[in-house]
């Protein structure tokens, strides 16, 4: 096993890891950018390196930078948490290249699912359901007219190198068609240097509900049951549960399988997360996810699998050590993203944070690097904390997350706090009667 | 089920009980004194109550003012946490006689434990395992040689109306029994009003294990498994876990089958804790807690069941709604109970909080009312704090431990923290090989 890993990301992410190798007996590197050179996992890590100033570019994102960090630091493997570099098939290339262990799956299998067609002709050959949609590009008007006959109206275009929503465009007709293709082939040529688009089916009202995987490098694979993301601000999630309200069992059991079957095929090794839209009892594959997801916790929460000790393990060459018939779920728990913005107009609020008071007591979890003091940087996503909750059912799991809320304080800057606590009274939410668009309505209505 | 409860009592229990009555939909009224005005306890509770000033016995132990409070708030039950007048039986009575729920077993059989005779007599009805002693009090030095003889040596004297270690003397051999007996008895006198002394076996180096029961109003009792709180110094418990090192599954099953079918022998009515010595394969009933221990979240930890909850529901008259064979135990739980004293003196050490900063992450519970800038005022219990760990092995849940204890921050007091992170340097202590003497050896030996 390793002896000390270095850690390529910031914030709560990084102290996760820093936690799960510090309970393996292993050491830390922290990295930082001179804005987060007071964070918490920088404080708590065993060495720290400063990779330079915000923005990410210039430290996070900076790839010999990260590397020489770890050789002078004589690190033997480099978690990348998520975002920054953590599915840059290019960067898990040169940490292997340097003599180090990238703790996820292979630099190829990042890639092949990096990409939305590569990805997904992958997981139609790993058997996994997915949207009808168009083989590769769609080069012509012509061409996404035929195909949206076939696939029936409302659809989707999305840049072939995209992701967060630019360059999406939904076509709910012959007659929009036309503009909704050439706008969204021009807003990814800006945002991404290339305008092809592919196009798919549109579901009107589904969930977003994944599946949390394993695979070791010995063929073993096992997925973790479902995580439903349905909540959703502007493409990003604001709040996850499992199980999820929408599944009967025999459905769970039916997608976690497929999903399990799927990372056996693909010979995938690591952590995973196979996500897909679920509507009228039916799955879709949108993609997967090669890395840990900020909503692990409540996967771990009702399975009792340190996700990023299995990570570590994994990537160390052990076998999982049990098999799907090992996993038990036990309860329900639910993760609330605390964002720095302002609850009502979603404007980023960085600043000092002048009071932090974390809720405690039974089946409570908080899954944050902020302390009183803490300067919140304006460089960085504005994710500063995640309340996870756990209880032995979905209600009980509601009340304690309600109590939790209402303990939780944190001054000097603005959250989304109350926003999370409107959700705590709305009957949609609390009857888990809610799909993607749900939130976006919620917000806009002035519920909240 | 009840609407509102006042809780009577401060701290972290107070802050526990108001938890789990939030997270039932019950409203709380929280009484404190004029020391305790700003506590947490008071903050969070929907409404509060000044009893009077401190010490306590002119407010938290005032059982007038607390029927007062009760009265104007108009509540339907009482809560009395632990310590204070929770194992008082005439304010239970009194409670009920003035029209509330006493969360709590009948004052009947609050007062048949609290008396050591009484409660070991009724042990022995009931089936429980004793340490081999006098029937009733010593009366003179030729009975307390005869019995001593039949016994063996060492044995111990103990006031028949005392507690807290006073009154309490060992006799190694005839030749110190007489000074023994006489000490003890003059010991008791001064301490408790009353010089009557029984005698016992003393265990040498024994395990203190307990057993937590529940008992329903409908005759249906289960025990929650065992708790190891063999580390003590001057016969306070410093570090509780859940499950014993030192049994294995055989000797769980047992003793908690026999505490199980004792609560349906007393016809015992909620929560409660059956006490042992532990020798060499042996276990020696001690006493019966008639109410919540400050330990019980390591069992919470392990079954997923909510104590407190469990206790108000079977107040209000429901059924517990499982039987044993229901119950599952996972994992492993640690708690440290962290103090304002001196980590080397024990002197207590009140005063403002200037830091807190409580550990998180997985598997990581804290029970405290400690917030940045709260008083500890000099007139209660030290006890501040409980940071609670769970693991699926003991292993894991010691390194998740020490992790934990590595990022807990509290400043302007002095706190037992540096105490429990050296015990976690402690091969006997790692190795789980400790006795209810050996705390005190390794605090004396400068290990500490």
């Amino acid at each position: 096993m390793f002896e000390k890993i270095l850690i390529a990301n910031r914030g709560e992410i990084a102290l996760r890891i820093h936690r799960a190798c510090r309970e393996m007996g292993i050491r830390t590197v922290a990295v930082h950018s001179t804005a987060d050179s007071e964070a918490m996992h920088v404080r708590l890590a065993d060495e720290s390196v400063c990779l330079g100033p915000p923005p990410a570019r210039d430290s996070y994102l900076n790839k010999v930078a990260l590397l020489s960090a770890a050789t002078i630091t004589g690190a033997d493997a480099i978690h990348p948490g998520y975002g920054f570099l953590s599915e840059n098939a290019d960067f898990a290339e040169m940490v292997q290249e340097h003599g180090f262990t990238f703790i996820g799956p292979s630099p190829q299998l990042i890639r092949m699912m990096g990409d939305k067609i590569t990805a997904k002709r992958a997981a139609v050959e790993a058997g996994l359901p997915v949207v009808p949609g168009s083989e590769g590009a769609v080069r012509s008007e012509a061409e996404a007219l035929a195909l949206a006959k076939e696939f029936g109206y409302p659809v989707l275009f999305k840049a072939t190198a995209g992701g967060g929503g630019r360059g999406m465009k939904v076509a709910t007709g012959p007659h929009d068609l036309g503009e909704a293709f050439s706008t969204a082939r021009t807003e990814a040529a800006a945002a991404f240097g290339n305008p092809e688009v592919y196009m798919e089916k549109y579901l009107q009202n589904p969930r977003h509900i994944e599946v949390q995987v394993l695979g070791d490098s010995h063929g073993c694979a096992v997925h973790l049951g479902e995580r439903d993301c349905s909540l959703q601000r502007k493409h990003q999630k604001v709040l996850e549960e499992a199980r999820s309200p929408a599944l009967n069992d025999e459905q769970r059991e039916a997608i976690g399988e497929t999903a399990r079957r799927a990372v056996e095929r693909l010979g995938y090794v690591n952590a995973g997360t196979m996500e897909f839209l679920y509507e009228n009892g039916g799955f879709y594959f949108i993609e997967m996810n090669t890395r840990l997801q900020v909503e692990h916790p409540v996967t771990e929460m009702i399975t009792g699998i340190d996700l990023v000790r299995e990570q570590i393990r994994i990537a160390g060459g052990a076998p999982l050590g049990y098999t799907q018939k090992d996993i038990r779920f036990h309860g329900h728990a639910i993760e609330c993203r605390v964002n720095a913005e302002n609850p009502e107009t979603f404007a980023p609020s960085p600043g000092r944070v002048t009071d932090f008071h974390q809720p405690g007591g039974m089946g409570v979890r908080v899954d944050s690097g902020l302390y009183q003091g803490v300067m919140v940087p304006p460089h960085y996503d504005s994710m500063i904390a995640k309340l996870i909750v756990h209880g032995p059912s979905r209600n009980e799991c509601l009340m304690r997350l309600r109590r939790a809320l209402d303990e939780f304080v944190i001054e000097g800057i603005h959250t989304t706090l109350p926003l999370h606590r409107k959700l705590m009274r709305s009957p949609t939410f609390l009857d888990g009667a809610y799909d993607i668009r749900w939130l976006e309505q919620f917000v806009a209505e002035g519920q909240h």
